[in-house]
């Protein structure tokens, strides 16, 4: 259990209830309470305003929580609205993204933008988008995909407890439809294991979903029982009662040894009784006349500000970096000697720890990523996420809104199951690093559920992000340090075998790079690879050059982004002939990346493909290889194809136009 | 809440606690219990034996379960093995389906595979894989991504219920530590809204995971309360004891109102003391010399055969399709009037509705997808999975393995949530239909986490996927009843806008196909889209026409498999000039499908590519395309560019070599 890093709590049981958390809070006066129910109607007045001008949104599940942002706002959030870098702010996440009229009207209140602007919301031009984005400078995430807002939180807080070690409170705003997904119990379960008293979810149970009522309507009992069974402390309370909402909140904040759950019992819509507690009306901004009787039933259009609790003055975010950097001192490798990326990764990782601002995370799997390493040279900067790839994702998200730089691996298979939070993620702007190993055919016996086939695809299409493959140990090093310094969603796809070192320790490698491993001026083909499926090529090249045709090789160690200038000089001299072999389903990875990166030039190569195209069985990694075609046999059977192929020449002679045969292509897929 | 369909439980609430499931079961003779824990030596003694054989594997896992799985098979498994496919077979599924050995010992000892074939295990050509999947006539399932085995089996359950009606029983074998999954208390969750007592999850609590403990060891209390607040009726047993075990399994199959949770203390591999409660011993074959010591103290090899319960012999699996199928007649649109195509496929699916296999289920979205116009046809077959899309996959693969026809929707974003389940949906060979609405920039208002902007990417990367983006109503209206008759994942992408009616109501469409929409030999330029960037498309090349540039007109709507031949024709006539026009991301989508398609031949075309690049904002749909440079002004000066580059002729003309500037691309990504 030493992996589990220091300060971590004693398993929690469920039924410990400590008593502490339940002391009476300072009560309300009576023009507190006055305030704050007039600060709701305010809250709800603008959400309905900002919508109804905006023609688009979700007024009614703006109001159902206004009373609790009122309160929360006015007397619990401590926050400084013209330093939202400040590292002793409170976070205030809302995980109802779709909340967001309620979240720029409390921006209004909170005095940090205009009436102007708030009516700006949903225009093309606007940062005040349909959900929240981090484009505004007080929202910490985006949000919109329901169920990733309270396990960010969890990261967040983690960091707090673990890593800034400052009294900020994260609050998570809920909505009860997004309980439904199984992020929130992940996130849940987190929170209890790691006691993380400094994180605060509300759940707004307004009863209606998008089409209808949701599960469980207003049993609260039934998410009282479940918060409570995954170690947070719940408190049953009326969303639209000042007083309770202000008891509970401050409870919160001086909870101990758990997170609290506010589970708030609300209504749809409240505040026009015309449309509360009514089905149909989640999402549809109110038309003009309607909201003019919103407005005046709800006593008109306000323009309070709130002077929120300014935490003390600070100066950086976190520790690290230090205006010196540690000199991180990579580890090497002999060429020639079999070493797994896997495992380069996890000794580069350790290297890197010697920046304090790295922190890593890993799905119970850290012994096979290797990201072990790491954590039992820096168990205080390491956390176990067991298997629960969503919330190993926003752990490392909510590190990099407190500004860290975190490593995340588990099997490259398994990311799959955070793919929505990926790409969210690049729509936060977070900067987080993925280790997926394991991937491919390579892997062997254990077979398809665990080989990743589609992620290269499935990480190229996120928005903005890296994709690194290396086939060497140094190489792998090397990335890994280079994915530190890489903003956005970086991933790195590492291999389970062990194979030869090809790079001398002192070769650079850099995101958007490739290396051509042979070249010649007379080179007939290029076989280009990366990770397992270089050493396939190269070992096609030696076959190749036995039969007298001249491949030049190329390791694309950067998928994405792809360098086209090495690829265009390999077409020039080789008249466009190009065999991609790739340890991946054919679509969008290797192969792609090659062919979008020349497919606007005036001649794009002929791409002969070798790619896993059946669905895959157990066997050895070489059987595997040679099954699904990307062996170094394949690969030279489809280069020798292509050398005898119709192409157009490398110096400039006539030749018919036409669509010659395809290289050898197997199975299905 | 009448979409909920009829039968549904009252809400349940968590504290109910039936009496009737509480009754004493029958108890063993000591006959019995002696020949039990004789049989779970031997699933124990096999595990060690097939895993040493292979060399890898997971016998320790195996060991922990073998009582469980040996009591199961003897006493309560209803299941005729010469009938796999008899529709009152009990279903069981390994959820921690690295106990394969267990799971294979458990078929020698139901007489299903001799010893010698055990022996193949994980070797090559062998079907006895890593990981269990239904190339095994008794496995339902792929299992080995954890946290899916029990969702699953949900799926199965809700098929039994609501629609088989058939009293067999689900039994669903989860390890301890995918019980940190989301998608395990989405399924609980699920389980208990439905009340399907016919699913008995059996949690093997055996302490130790991949790397270390758990994160609740042998707390079972932990997981007593959760199981329970999720809707559960929970049974705390030793999992070694056989008398325990058989009263548990007992009691869960006659339960009612509720299923049911066994927890089971277990010891991770139990049998052989030197590793038995041991850390470091996960997945690991034991050596030949340990392996025969283990076999030694656990008495040696066995080879008792087990007479398992058979259930009715019965006809086929599920009432439909009848043998004289019903008419499906397929709605139809007015060319030029204006629909979306997620309404033409709610219309089409309740056209679909009168074949009685065909069943739909929706993440809470129904009112978007359309999918409510069938809930409110077909209240009985439709199956609302609220916020909780890795559910909502598990329940249509589930009703796949009961032989239905599932169609499941939600927003195209939304099953990224989902996209684990769904690559191992593939590997599971199930045939589920996948609707995803509100796709790319084009949905305006609501932001970029409600956009699918990498869903094709991520579609079309999943093994033996099917992928349509149909552009009009009575398109989108054929291709939703061909994907009733197409196997494996198939997945339609639909629009959120209403766009003109293109086609008349007897054009026919399939998978796999294209349609040229505007053509002449004298085409420059081959414009391509699908889905809304048709519609520019068709914009772009009247604008075009008034500039004396001919362009050809493609709606590519089957995305996967993609019509080569319609392709290769348009790069014939055209010179290779392509402009491919997609609301998505540029890496693996609509542009990837015709680069992947033709980069084999001998002059794959010249491809100019609008594609959304940077990270798109809120706005009109209009403003949101234009500014992504995928609308018909962007198309337009895509294609004028690419007609005045340089490219080879349509003619046998002499050209030089080299390569020309890119079209133009806009920012990053």
């Amino acid at each position: 259990m030493s992996d589990r890093g220091p300060q971590r709590p004693t398993q929690h049981t469920v039924s410990d209830d400590p008593a502490t958390i339940l002391q009476q809070p300072p009560g309300l006066t009576p023009v507190d309470s006055e305030f704050l129910r007039e600060l709701g109607q305010q809250l709800r007045v603008d959400s309905v305003r900002c919508s109804t001008a905006a023609g688009s949104g979700h007024p009614t599940s703006s109001m159902s929580a206004a009373d609790i942002v009122a309160v929360l706002l006015a007397r619990h959030l401590v926050y400084d609205w013209s330093r939202p870098d400040n590292p002793n702010n409170d976070h205030l996440i809302y995980s109802k993204g779709h909340a967001s009229p309620l979240c720029y009207s409390m921006f209004k209140a909170a005095g940090a933008i205009t009436d102007e602007e708030l009516l700006t919301f949903r225009k093309f031009g606007s940062r005040l988008e349909g959900h929240p984005t981090p484009v505004i400078p007080w929202v910490d995430v985006a949000t919109g995909s329901l169920g990733q807002g309270l396990p960010i939180s969890v990261g967040v807080a983690l960091a707090g407890k673990y890593l800034d070690k400052l009294p900020f409170h994260v609050w998570a705003l809920c909505g009860d439809s997004e309980l439904a997904e199984g992020s929130i119990w992940e996130a849940l379960d987190k929170a209890g294991y790691y006691g993380l008293s400094n994180l605060t979810a509300i759940f707004d149970v307004n009863r209606l979903g998008q089409r209808g009522e949701t599960e469980y309507g207003w049993n609260l009992e039934v998410y009282r029982q479940r918060a409570e069974a995954f170690g947070a402390h719940p408190v049953v309370i009326d969303g639209h009662d000042v007083e309770q909402i202000d008891a509970a909140l401050s409870n919160a904040r001086r909870a101990v040894g758990k997170p609290t759950v506010v589970i708030a019992r609300t209504i749809k819509g409240k505040g026009f009784s015309e449309i509360e507690n009514k089905d149909g009306w989640h999402g549809r901004a109110l038309p003009p006349d309607m909201a003019e009787r919103a407005i005046l039933e709800m006593g008109g259009v306000r323009h309070m500000t709130v002077q929120t609790q300014k935490p003390e003055p600070a100066g950086a975010r976190h520790a690290g970096p230090a205006p010196q950097a540690p000199r991180v001192t990579l580890p090497t490798y002999e060429v020639g000697s079999k070493v797994a990326t896997r495992k380069a990764y996890g000794d580069a990782l350790v290297a890197l720890g010697r920046l304090p601002d790295v922190v890593a995370m890993d799905g119970e799997v850290s012994n096979s990523t290797h990201a072990d390493e790491f954590a039992r040279a820096y168990p205080d900067r390491f956390f176990e996420m067991f298997i629960a790839e969503q919330m190993l994702i926003s752990a490392a998200v909510g590190m990099s809104v407190r500004g860290y730089r975190p490593f995340a691996s588990t099997f490259a298979a398994f990311f799959t199951r955070a793919y929505d939070f990926i790409r969210m993620a690049a729509i936060s702007q977070a900067n987080i690093r993925l280790s997926g190993s394991h991937a491919g055919v390579e892997i062997g016996q254990d077979g398809p559920s665990q080989m990743g086939l589609e992620d290269l695809a499935a990480m190229r299409a996120i928005h903005g992000s890296t994709v690194l493959y290396p086939s060497d140990a140094n190489s792998a090093a090397k990335l890994t340090a280079a994915m530190a310094d890489t903003d956005g969603v970086v991933f790195m796809r590492t291999t389970r075998g062990a194979y030869p070192v090809l790079y001398s320790a002192d070769e650079e490698f850099q995101v958007g790079g490739a290396k051509v491993v042979r070249s010649s001026d007379r080179d007939q083909v290029a076989l280009i690879g990366a990770g397992v499926t270089l050493h396939n090529c190269l070992a096609a090249a030696d076959r190749l050059a036995s039969e007298g045709v001249s491949a030049r090789v190329i390791d694309l160690y950067s998928v994405k982004p792809v360098d086209k200038d090495v690829l265009r000089e390999a077409s020039a001299v080789t008249g466009g002939r190009f065999v991609v072999a790739e340890d991946h389903y054919p679509q969008g990875g290797l192969g792609a990346a090659v062919m979008e990166a020349l497919a606007g030039d005036a001649r794009p190569p002929r791409v002969a493909h070798c790619a896993v195209r059946d669905l895959p069985t157990s066997g050895r990694p070489e059987e595997l290889m040679e099954a699904a075609g990307i062996s170094g046999g394949n690969i030279t059977d489809a280069a020798r194809t292509l050398v005898n192929a119709e192409r157009f020449e490398t110096a400039g002679s006539s030749q018919r136009p036409g669509q010659g045969g395809v290289p050898p292509e197997k199975g299905g897929n």
